[in-house]
């Protein structure tokens, strides 16, 4: 237990680090996790950064329950405001979850002058402009490491590692419970209903599970890497989400024939002109490329810059300890920055660009359709697609009489051509159904 | 071209924007390319960042040679002094390579109150502890982001983002050189020899390859590693280097039959106790490891932290433009900072810690002995390991006659255990010749 009330122990190389007092929003698993981390390794943060950050407060909503952290528990406090504009709180971490109460918290903490960290990833991509014009006005830290791909310092790398660069497309993983799935559809040949059973079983899937596999989870992480790499402002309701709950065990099969992977990708991406897409949907990638040995419940994110060429940062996306280590980092950057009357990098107002809507993009895509087996169908199916400027580049025709199947992959073809293409394949007798369409990305010839 | 004597053209968000005057030490490539990104990414760089680096000076060893930079001719001088010692120049930034007089040359910047950013691996690996501590003196920044890893942000991710962590391995692959040759071994079948010219013809080998294939520079990145990874003084010379220029086509194919790749891995190592090893030497790594994927001449850096638990970064470690990038990034950081009046995160006194021998470190190991195809030889040979206390986890025999070969994986085996069964070995009749020795790292069960 560290004795808030007493200074704590200094060491000897510690002796000078400055003491940085913490208030906590919420000490659930994650804020337990980063009391245990700043408590075990208090002397390292110490001598290594200058910095110790000392936990003062925890506001929670049950002050009955028993944790087994060490902080004292006269420390807790059933009411947040307590933490946000107590005098003795120098940095606030939020780690409640959920837009609200957490936003007006996270806000009141900004104007009473307190830089926050916090790991709510929903917050920030549904109020993150308006709360960092308040930490901009009020000249305090508003920071959110955790927030995108838990333990992986993808917001630090885009932010500051890569201030002089021009990123051109951002594509990740930044959902550990979809890969999962995808990964034992792939190597053990499941279906989705039993993977993502396997997956709740072992706890990488909530018993709700519709935010993670329908896509909006890596939505709204979409929304903030595109606003962070372009320096603009993409909302969650600017991202187009498409999950993975229609993916076939048939389609995951054909893709590793073909040498492709199938995950799902959160894409962000920007023209020639500045206008910018963020979307989500599975995509085909191929083999060869880094994104489709991401296995299990790992998150990745794929950087293409002009100057860096191609960058991964690869780790562990969510739990306890990879998020409480983001949290842990940006508690002792607010720090070091407080005890110099410094700020961290996100000083840029954002640019207002151009949201491009999915029609709009191009993408080679994966196209499966069930056909009646008869002569003349691949010369009718490839004429729709032919005047509709979709120009195939393999097929493979598999199966006889009523079950056969028409796979096709195309080269770079507009969306909404293939949409429209989409319309008529279904009208056409001799097709039983579009199975699947799927898109494909980080083919070395994608581009045009 | 930029006109440095009258003040560069601020737009409307970079109007607020300081101005930081660059002076450069060298201008080759990487130069060249700090340049060019400077100048076209200007606007981009003052509002996004708050800051506006213009070069302003560069020490070059030819004046007279014709470069195609925006750099105004008479910015350029022959006397690196006129740089680091120049009352219009706020940060310096050494790209000119080598030990000396590069680190004359950085020290006297840092002692004239210069922050300085440099890409030079070797000044580092060597002097690095000592350039710090004058930093630390003189209250600036000395940053070098892009001596490891190049593009990658590995440096900045180890010191800040995983400040709060307890790190206990870092392998990497940070020479692009071997990795390229290794990937066309394992995927073409190549001999060294080949592997190696073929390299050399794409530019991804220098005409004297040796500091690469031996591994020297990898070596050298170990080493600054090991002392950020573990905040310690760890130089080039505590690090055991071994290359690949023994690696036999043979031993590739072997390593893909048994599930392994080869790569050649910095390795940086901390144990229970705080003792610390670096090491590079070829490694099987198992195919289902991220740095497994890691192909041609890209680098990865792979970090196991107790809370962050697996990490891997992944880019171009060389070439001009992931080189620049990575400066350009530092170079805002420096000048932000400077605005500031603050500083970067490099303030601790290194801890001292000892350094293992390699001989007192366990490992896998992979073995191929050349031996005589004769009734009893497996016998003969499995006694010597069990006598040194070497488990054998598989074997494969394989010819005939006195073609034959006996391959094994042992499990987990202490070095000087190992190094002594092939005194023994070596000595016994029935073994024409130890073929090959490889440590395996990165499996599951690699710990005891």
């Amino acid at each position: 237990m560290t004795d808030i009330t007493s200074p704590p122990d200094l060491t000897a190389f510690g002796a000078d680090a400055a003491l940085v007092r913490v208030g906590m929003l919420g000490c659930g698993t994650v804020g337990a996790e980063l009391l245990r981390i700043l408590d075990r390794r208090a002397d390292q943060i110490a001598r290594e950064t200058g910095v110790r950050p000392v936990v003062v407060r925890a506001a929670v909503r049950d002050l009955g329950r028993r944790r087994d952290v060490p902080l004292d528990a006269s420390a807790f406090t059933s009411d947040p405001h307590e933490v946000v504009t107590a005098k003795d709180v120098d940095v606030v971490v939020e780690v409640v979850g959920g837009t609200e109460p957490a936003g007006d918290l996270v806000a009141a903490a900004l104007e009473s002058g307190k830089p926050v960290v916090t790991a709510n990833k929903e917050l920030i991509a549904r109020r993150g402009p308006e709360l960092l014009e308040i930490a901009e006005a009020c000249g305090v830290d508003l920071l959110f490491e955790a927030a995108v791909g838990g333990g992986i310092p993808v917001i630090r790398s885009v932010t500051e590692s890569l201030a002089g660069e021009h990123v051109r497309r951002v594509l990740g993983i930044v959902n550990g419970t979809t890969n999962y799935v995808l990964t034992r559809m792939s190597e053990e040949g499941s279906d989705f209903a039993a993977a993502l059973a396997e997956a709740q079983a072992l706890g990488y899937a909530e018993a709700d599970p519709s935010a993670d596999v329908e896509g909006r989870d890596a939505a709204q992480k979409a929304a903030i890497l595109a606003s962070l790499a372009f320096g603009t402002r993409v909302s969650e309701a600017d991202v187009h989400a498409e999950g993975i709950t229609h993916i076939h065990p048939t389609d995951v099969d054909m893709a590793r024939r073909l040498g492709y992977a199938i995950k799902l990708l959160a894409i962000a991406e920007v023209d020639d002109a500045g206008a910018v897409s963020a979307r989500v949907h599975p995509a085909m990638v191929p083999l060869t490329h880094p994104l489709a040995s991401v296995r299990l419940s790992f998150n990745a994110i794929f950087v293409e810059g002009d100057s860096a060429g191609e960058l991964m940062l690869y780790g562990r996306g969510a739990g306890a300890g990879p998020t409480a280590i983001a949290v842990a980092g940006d508690v002792i950057d607010a720090a070091r920055n407080l005890r110099q009357r410094a700020r961290g990098p996100h000083v840029a107002p954002p640019v207002y660009r151009t949201i491009r809507p999915l029609t709009s993009m191009s993408s080679m895509f994966y196209l499966r359709l069930h056909v009646v087996d008869r002569p003349g169908v691949l010369a009718a199916v490839a004429g729709i697609l032919g005047r509709h400027d979709v120009s195939i580049r393999s097929v493979i025709q598999e199966g006889r009489r009523d079950d056969a199947e028409l796979v096709m992959v195309t080269h770079l073809s507009r969306e909404a051509d293939m949409q429209a293409t989409l319309v008529e394949l279904e009208q056409l007798e001799v097709v039983g159904s579009v199975a699947a369409l799927l898109r494909v990305v980080g083919e070395e010839d994608e581009t045009p």
